[in-house]
């Protein structure tokens, strides 16, 4: 590559003759190392190094811990399991054949709240990060790194690694400098408040402060992130958007927020992405994001004005609206701020703002119960992602979720969850296409005809009803008939089947 | 009662006239009310108006919603449950009656994390507050209220009350005005940064402020506290402590806490208590705890020096750690602080301040998941009380559990818990009398060996390897054989016994 491309965004001299092919930057890499990388849902992940170790592994495995922020596109997950690059796997991933290898257990996977992993490094419960690996715009004259689309835990993995790897993309426009903030709490017993009051506040610099003596190699790239696989809204999602905007809207109504709400957060993937779009169609204006990840619902809603602002920690967009993005950049610079996912999702700050958070559940059951992870109880399938950082520590914890799957098959209110990520203390608002289950305030007996009169699909209503009537009979707080509370998942494993 | 025995707490004329006897205040109480009474883990409840409760609701039933601070003494809450004047009731108890009749679906409970109550009160999701009753050392000048032995939820209640009622207990010492420290968190948008960032620190007021106009009655009392029921250390317990002593020090050893470790959290009951009782036999010194509740071993680490000083929302004692602890109150003066519990565990602080959280289970799995409150995966027992504010947020989550129940019926580690209360993102150690189980970085797969070696009882281990072998072989992150995952729940139930 003729240098003219990339020397303007290494600002400063001694650091070019660090730039080497990626095959020669992973030659830094050895067997059974802690690796750190950017990335998350798919946004500004390294493209060049996954690649380049799936290759340095031919020869020698090299079974490495990777961290990441959350999952990396570019099916680098999946290349990087099946040659053997991948170890151990946290916090968080969203690819087939990465979660294969979960599955039967050849690679460990620690599934971590988003929150977590930073603090982790911080206080040396994980192991020690030896090398960062780093996507930025550019490089500036005091060595410090501009990231892409997403902050993740980039800054966090820099400031501990014994060496960093940058990969510099040409592809990712320079406009993007100056939408990041980057501020990292400090160490105990020296740690101060956040001083975030504001969704929209920056606390920190635009990017992150390294000493160049540990820039250990810079590879250059172009190419762009791997479009979001999000689908478009249907009827059933439509059927969730508008449950979710009357019961806001119902809670203005009642005094109990303002016309502006809270600060919303919403999980990655088509339901949530397509309840903000369903917010385009309310009265609502001038809202505020405090979320993980931006979606495409996101730069539809600032364009509207339905949104005022964002903060997040990535965005994720499809193709058609990341062209848009880029191309106008200046449009949104003073209402998009990008942080480390560990202020993005900083249980003190969720908590001072009072995030509305809406996150998808794969099933819930009669009592609100929420498992967002686990398929059949015993298989991964992303992780738990942000979700409970946002569930615990906000205002209002909604998850929502389609009735039913695999053509009716799989009832996705059960009587009692395989698996169990967000608690019913966690848990204030359950919806499906069929309608909203408010719980705050309910004991788990009043929970239950609620959650399968408002959320279940019809034909499993009266299933449910009926467990439950012989579950009380039983009596306790949480009424069940233990020897039949996950035979509806074992019904589905054997027959195909919860009828 | 000869009015100069109380005259002198009062301290503010137009208020002696607010003095009546409890049978005269408990007619302000309507029936369907909802009442916020003081109170946490048996300190600083009110004493006479929940006896007066049960005489007024005879002739008409109050059925009204209680809240507390945690649980009430004097089987108060037994006697008002039998007595019809109790609908629903949060966030938290420990009485047996009460008990009965939740677990019969006669009264409602809502388990709620203790951080939660008041920002639920403050933002509308629970009903108003018709009438506050707070246990009092004296009312001063301005008409605030100087709380007794726990301030719990006392200055939400009494924020958010149309009417207030203080019970003056002449039994409570003079010398307790000045330990509280009384701060509450604004209502959003206008919250700020709590600005607690050690322990010990004060940040409120002494006292609880109120608009005199708003107290609607005085009811002077004279009666102690119930005393704690904490048993003493046993074998078991002395060696549940001597398991985590030697991880703390480990912890110190690799340099992941200083001497003086963060500040420590611990749990009502016997094995927490006898965890702290433990210290005493460590060479720590100097630590602090920034817990919820102090027992008799928080006073006796402070006695000893181990303990610095100590932060939390109530003093539950015995009967004669409570005589030595009133008779030196100024001993104590300087190194205990009493909070609201929406300060004691909140998120931001327990995060910033990153607590040690010591809390019991009732029963835990193989993959780390932890049931701290439904027997048998149905009934409840307590309440999750603050566990979950202080294991979500805090560095360190510690579980404790003897390894069985029931002379060996029951195992307290079991194939799958019956009912989750904490999941395995956030346990971090496990421990019983057999040894401790470090969880930290660990996929499902690696705690499942781990915890059944280090923790199970001997007697169970081989039935646990051979669920687990099983389950392994229908693969996941998290291997579960689901027809037999809680086949030992419904086995103890149905033949007395798990084995």
């Amino acid at each position: 590559m003729n240098p003219s491309r990339y020397t303007p965004r290494i600002r400063r001299g001694d650091l070019l003759a660090k730039v080497m092919p990626a095959a020669d930057a992973a030659r830094l890499f050895q067997p059974g190392m802690t690796v750190g990388m950017s990335g998350f849902t798919r946004a500004g992940d390294a493209k060049a190094l996954p690649r380049a170790l799936v290759e340095r592994s031919r020869t020698e495995p090299l079974g490495l811990t990777l961290i990441t922020g959350a999952s990396l596109g570019n099916d680098s997950d999946g290349l990087m399991a099946e040659a053997g690059v991948l170890a151990r796997r946290l916090p968080f991933q969203a690819d087939a054949a990465l979660r294969r290898k979960i599955n039967t257990g050849e690679v460990m996977f620690i599934d971590q709240h988003l929150s977590d992993t930073a603090e982790q490094l911080r206080s040396g419960s994980l192991p020690a990060i030896d090398i960062a690996v780093i996507e930025a715009v550019a490089i500036r004259a005091d060595g410090s790194i501009v990231p892409t689309m997403a902050v993740g835990n980039s800054a966090s993995f820099v400031q501990h690694a014994r060496a960093v790897v940058v990969e510099l993309n040409l592809a990712a426009p320079l406009a993007l400098e100056g939408l990041h903030d980057i501020y990292l709490p400090r160490a105990r017993p020296e740690r101060t408040p956040i001083p975030l009051t504001t969704p929209g506040q920056r606390i920190g610099g635009t990017a992150i402060a390294v000493d160049p003596a540990r820039i250990a190699a810079i590879v250059v790239t172009d190419s762009p992130d791997s479009p979001s696989t999000v689908l478009p809204p249907d009827e059933g999602t439509a059927a969730i958007a508008r449950h979710v905007v009357a019961f806001l809207e119902g809670e203005v109504a009642a005094g109990r927020m303002g016309p502006r709400l809270l600060p919303l957060q919403a999980g990655i993937g088509t339901i949530a992405n397509a309840v903000l779009h369903g917010l385009a169609q309310s009265s609502f204006r001038g809202l505020t994001m405090y979320s993980e990840v931006l979606q495409d619902s996101a730069i539809a809603l600032l364009d509207s004005g339905h949104l005022a602002l964002a903060s997040a920690s990535s965005i994720t967009l499809s193709a058609d609206m990341h062209d848009r993005f880029v191309h106008n950049i200046e449009r949104y610079r003073e209402r998009i701020v990008l942080r480390p996912q560990e202020i993005s999702n900083h249980p003190e700050i969720v908590r001072r703002l009072g995030i509305i958070g809406l996150n998808t559940a794969l099933e819930f059951d009669i009592y609100g119960n929420v498992n967002s992870t686990h398929v059949g109880g015993t298989h991964m399938m992303n992780g738990i992602g942000g979700s409970g950082d946002f569930a615990r520590n906000g205002e209002l914890a909604i998850f929502v979720s389609k009735s039913d799957a695999k053509g009716g098959a799989i009832s996705s209110v059960v009587p009692m969850v395989a698996h169990v990520d967000h608690t019913e203390h966690d848990v204030d608002v359950l919806v499906t296409e069929w309608g909203l289950a408010d719980l705050r305030g309910l004991a788990p007996r009043e929970r239950a005809p609620l959650i399968i009169e408002r959320c279940a699909h019809p034909d499993y209503r009266a299933a449910l009803h009926d467990y439950f009537g012989r579950a009380l009979l039983r009596g306790g707080q949480t009424p069940h008939v233990l020897d039949e509370a996950l035979a509806w998942h074992e019904r589905y494993r054997n027959a195909g089947s919860m009828r």
